[in-house]
């Protein structure tokens, strides 16, 4: 396994991995591996010829009051774990090669990042799509791979890459959730054994609306009033948002028909953290069943 | 010559090409050819293997107020004119397929795009690169050719091009000028007779401003009042700006250093024309020569 800090270095092995028609699969990351990373890695490692990881802790995405500085990270495990899961290169951009002095050019995909996450973190979006572009033109990938947990990003990146004629095919893979339901992060290193307890209440909340809509509920108000019920349960939640929004427009709806992206942002305790369910409504022809047979 | 309309065979062919290891030269314009475009194409042609040249009137790059609708075409004469200087390729996209409903991402160069005509055209550089972006993801040109004559745009695509490490080398050819010295522009065909003749005011204005720094005058703002006093001459004439920047950071200077770009926009009658002068006032050492001479 190869590590390439120089930008230039970066191009260049990528440069020759095209010329040598090889598949090139690229999972960009902020390191502090866990098994959702890992996850898009080995899925990147059976469909390309070259996989090629990024970590890169992106100060653009960060807001001034956020966790910029104590991004937790663990280079020497991630660089095992990543060798184990078979990539081939891990490229460590150094900032100041990233954004040197006077740097000023930003990619925004505009619309899409007024809500959600885009309302409490009013720059954020902007850095993440600036990023990854940038780390597209390094290394040219033919395949990137992101997590559905981050899911307001997927549809901002997705929008990006069509919306510039981008030669890049995007794969989202599903959430990786520890195995009582919480979805993993790397941000939850930071909570407490108390706020871990509670923290399982965000995804018991999604699982929640899930089965509500399943029964029938088409009142997003409804649900939203539920989830909100259930995660205040604990006395460390503070609620960022709750929404559920169309996932063509990211527009909240006001009844729910086709596709939705349920999503929540809150904080336990001093640690935010974030959560969604995709769901087909129309695929939920049986809940009708279900409410009659609840009535009766 | 091929003529491509649609933006998946345009990639397509680009990408035939690349693999052929064909250099790829491009031009972008919005057609009516004048001499500055073939300056540009007959460049490419002993430059590249390959020589595609875009033909798009972009309406993003427009402010509500401007000559979109009235833009000049002749796509007849471009296609000939195209032809004889040896393009191999005129890619024309579709305004809807170029920006299909919905479409809302956009490439931003801070700070370079706030001034000169960044002022009067506030969201004209965000079209601009938002355009050329787009364009590169298609063609993923080698070299793409601009000429000085639109020096602000030529500072900003290749500050974007350098922040968001994109592998295109910029190649900037100077201002291609009628007999008496007015810069060639699709706009030009605009100009009544009268209009014709005072707009030769804006180059000898940029010529004085030359003289005036080979003679040791290092004041920006006396060369402007200077420059304001000449083309004002003209009725017709209405000045948008006449600014003296460094080709850095495109701001205004206080005295005369190292490299500046003397820039102006005026309305002739109803048309707005700009043009500029780069120059290297430490390579008018004589200057201080001249100076003297001139006061004995």
């Amino acid at each position: 396994m190869k590590i390439i800090r120089e930008i230039n270095k970066m191009k260049t092995y990528a440069r020759i991995m095209r010329k040598e028609n090889k598949l090139i699969g690229f999972v960009p990351t902020m390191g502090y591996f866990h098994e959702g990373h890992l996850g898009l890695i080995k899925t990147a490692r059976k469909q390309s010829d070259i996989v090629i990881t990024s970590i890169f802790v992106n100060p653009i995405q960060f807001g001034p009051k956020e966790d910029f500085k104590k991004y937790p990270h663990d280079t020497k495990r991630d660089e095992e774990l990543a060798k184990t899961c078979g990539v081939d290169v891990i490229f460590y951009p150094r900032k100041k090669d990233m954004y040197p002095d006077g740097f000023s050019t930003y990619v925004n995909v505009e619309g899409l990042t007024g809500n959600l996450c885009g309302k409490s973190r009013p720059s954020h979006f902007r850095g993440v799509t600036t990023v990854v572009m940038k780390l597209f033109e390094i290394i040219k990938p033919d395949i990137a791979y992101f997590g559905q947990k981050d899911a307001q990003q997927v549809f901002v990146i997705k929008k990006m890459v069509e919306d510039l004629n981008m030669d890049i095919t995007m794969k989202i893979m599903p959430i990786a959730r520890e195995e009582d339901g919480l979805a993993m992060s790397s941000r939850n290193v930071y909570l407490t054994k108390d706020e871990r307890k509670d923290a399982t209440l965000l995804c018991k909340a999604l699982k929640m609306a899930e089965e509500l809509i399943n029964c029938g509920e088409r009142n997003p108000k409804k649900i939203i009033k539920r989830m909100r019920n259930l995660i205040l349960e604990s006395q460390s939640a503070r609620i960022d948002y709750i929404s559920i929004v169309d996932t063509k427009s990211l527009k909240e709806v006001d009844t729910l028909r086709d596709e939705v992206l349920i999503a929540l942002a809150a904080f336990i305790g001093k640690t935010r953290l974030i959560d969604n369910a995709i769901l087909n409504v129309k695929e939920t022809e049986k809940a009708y069943e279900c409410e009659k047979s609840q009535k009766r």
